[in-house]
């Protein structure tokens, strides 16, 4: 997962438990503007830091609640219409749907290069979370059936 | 599909038919913003829907040629620039496209979820496109060669 | 590859020289906005082309480093924000990326039609580009083992 959108990430979080629901194994490798998703809003750090890197972590979102739709956000007016629909045909939300992935034992991994340039520490991400080479992504990908760049 | 832009829609469709050209079968699920695609522009109805779901579906495209472009679209001027520079090398359009997708007897699916999200009826889609959930589409994915996320 | 994002580009390019440094091969296959990347800088024409074309030639990105990013490019400020992240970390430049894929003998390919459409000449793009159809495209990918639309 490439994209930090709301909506893609939706999609991306629904297709891993689908797949979990059918007794597939599912992983999520988390490169660039995916990493927002699987930060720990509680956990921001300005610690070791560049102003570079402070001033990115600080602007960017902290967290599934805070990504913004990919189209017709209106500065967060489409995403809450977006989820008041949802919450009237009784469907979850994205962090909903995060919770279900962790507890579905879908893995996440990190992209190393990312964290690194974006500045973003481990520490800083859900607890479970690896940091792997795009390599590594590649070989583990080599092996699995169905892979999407979202 | 999930995305709703004329230029990711001509993308696909392109491929689902250069699939066909050579012999391959080829299935589109259309999940969220992918919808706007395969909504036939003479069947909007607001029966049966909430106030969110009337209003979404009135300021969201209606069938292919409502679609806009992913970047330079500019109110519609860039995306009426690249039109004409698909005439003038006897491309067709992407409604034609999609009619010969149509034709050609590419499968049509539409996202169970997000219809039911979007409040769009069967109803109000092209004829022959059936409602499927996502784990159906990842059953049917894993037998393909070839899956894209566009 | 369809974007012609700075970070999408990074991306993919990223991944193929990935795939070379395992042992792979590795194919890239460049349609629609995606041409921008393999445009030779010093090579733009506007020598038999409408006025459309030469217009649309004039105001897309030439080559890897005008590329803009896919958010939060705030008219360039983002992206040189992003750059300086990067430098930082001793990570190389999109630029280095590219010039790395070529080093390893990732092949390129643009798309026929669209190169048609936009009006790009072959001798505008970077020399090894070869212009294949969208069946060719299918039938490589029919035998690798990861495809990915970015």
């Amino acid at each position: 997962m490439f994209s930090g959108d709301y909506d893609k990430a939706l999609a991306a979080l629904i297709l891993a438990n689908s797949a979990k629901d059918i007794g597939l194994d599912a992983t999520i490798f988390f490169a660039f503007w995916g990493l927002f998703l699987i930060r720990d809003p509680k956990k921001f750090s300005v610690e070791d830091k560049t102003q570079y890197e402070k001033m990115f972590g600080m602007v960017t979102p902290k967290g599934p609640e805070e990504l913004p739709l990919s189209r017709m956000n209106m500065s967060g007016l489409g995403k809450k219409m977006l989820e008041k629909m949802m919450e009237d045909d009784d469907t979850p939300l994205l962090s909903n749907f995060l919770q279900e992935a962790r507890n579905n034992g879908v893995e996440f991994f990190g992209c190393q290069l990312s964290v690194e340039v974006m500045g973003i520490k481990k520490e800083e991400l859900l607890a479970e979370v690896e940091i792997i080479t795009a390599q590594d992504y590649l070989k583990d990908a080599l092996n699995s059936n169905i892979q999407l760049f979202i």
